[in-house]
């Protein structure tokens, strides 16, 4: 969607059309991807994450942080959203923790330790969109890269205290699917208990899983309504629920 | 110094210790033009401006928006200064026109309209540290690639209203020389006969002129005192200065 300017307008339209305050969190792995190709810096994931060495920590900013969330942006406030660009560094958002070295170094990548509530909450109040590349910091100077969703479910998680949030993961899928190979087969709605019965019969599998968990826990953190949908449906009323 | 780890910590450090409310301005050009170099795209420069193709402000946009100024970011929290990083497309902070073809066609260059004075004090007086980078927007969606000099005056202008104003341009030379092959020729400080008479002698001349032309106009919109030196040198005392 990010790579294909009329898709990113109608999803933007779609996006300032959703009642009242709003944030975006963003990714780019792809254009990350392909960024790193041209430079000759191999990609390296593991289990769907990226190892981020310095020089890949340097394209995921430029591509994160500046081309994608600057484009964003400029295209936000030409639909009158006055959007404001931030990653977890700027105004100190969301401070993170390198992760440690276990069995495998992910290298520049942070673990969450603190969303900035009292930032948010300022910035929404006075109508400005908050617009969040996927990088956070340790706060001793160095940036980190972190997973869109993670941040999106973590954002919601703190600002459950105080509002009621509704948490829409963006994908290309049409939702949860009851039969990977048929695209209209959506769960319109999910408890934990299915959940677990799906997994179980190996029904919903792999990277589904984790994303699957840290919504039930961004909803047992109190987080109102989750929707899993594809980023041109946002509207229709599709998707898989999760209350 | 962007590209020094070290200049750049003792840069942070200096600008730290500056009192009252301050706001960076960087630029990023050469880093802009080696990546350019990487990427198989040619950086053409006219008088100093950068011919701003749509691959070209992909690119400065990545590394002016992205890695620069959240690497900044990034150092300046580490030293407590709560720094937000900003494009002119963010909270609308700049709005500019997309430069009219004359003899020569710059492409995505912007020429500033307003400078949104109201979000600036509004970050000041919270303590934040806006840190710029040099790109604007034309509140129709498009990003520009606008001169960091430039934007340094402009918002300086802008400010000299509500507040006494100093704007130091960081350069590398010690400052505006009386000979350009001599370092130490510095001249300590500057009024607009002098300078119109060094023009007229050939003493001044090059990029200068522009700079100064720029500082002169400036000093005429209300901006307190200018200072044209090295980033080592912001507090030294030395340098030329404008008044």
């Amino acid at each position: 969607m990010i790579e294909n300017d009329s898709s990113l307008k109608t999803f933007l339209k779609d996006f300032l059309s959703i009642a009242g305050f709003k944030i975006l969190v963003h990714g780019g792995g792809s254009v990350a991807t392909q960024m790193a190709d041209k430079l000759g810096v191999q990609s390296q994931m593991i289990d769907g994450r990226r190892i981020t060495g310095e020089e890949t920590l340097k394209i995921i900013t430029m591509v994160y942080a500046g081309w994608i969330n600057k484009m964003i942006v400029a295209r936000m406030q030409d639909l009158s959203l006055d959007a404001i660009g931030l990653t977890g560094a700027d105004m100190n958002l969301i401070s993170a923790v390198k992760r440690p070295v276990k069995d495998i170094d992910y290298g520049y990548v942070g673990d969450i330790c603190e969303i900035n509530v009292p930032i948010l909450k300022h910035l929404l109040t006075q109508n400005f969109v908050p617009v969040i590349a996927p990088l956070t910091h340790d706060r001793a100077g160095q940036l980190l890269n972190t997973n869109a969703d993670t941040i999106a479910g973590e954002i919601g998680k703190a600002l459950a205290r105080d509002f009621n949030v509704r948490l829409i993961y963006c994908m290309d899928k049409k939702g949860v699917l009851l039969n990977e190979n048929d695209a209209n087969s959506t769960i319109y709605s999910l408890t934990r208990e299915e959940f677990l019965q799906y997994k179980d019969e190996g029904v919903i599998r792999d990277g589904m899983i984790p994303k699957l968990e840290n919504a039930f826990a961004a909803i047992a953190s109190g987080v109102n309504e989750i929707i899993l949908t594809r980023a041109s449906d946002i509207h229709k009323g599709s998707g898989t629920y999760i209350h």
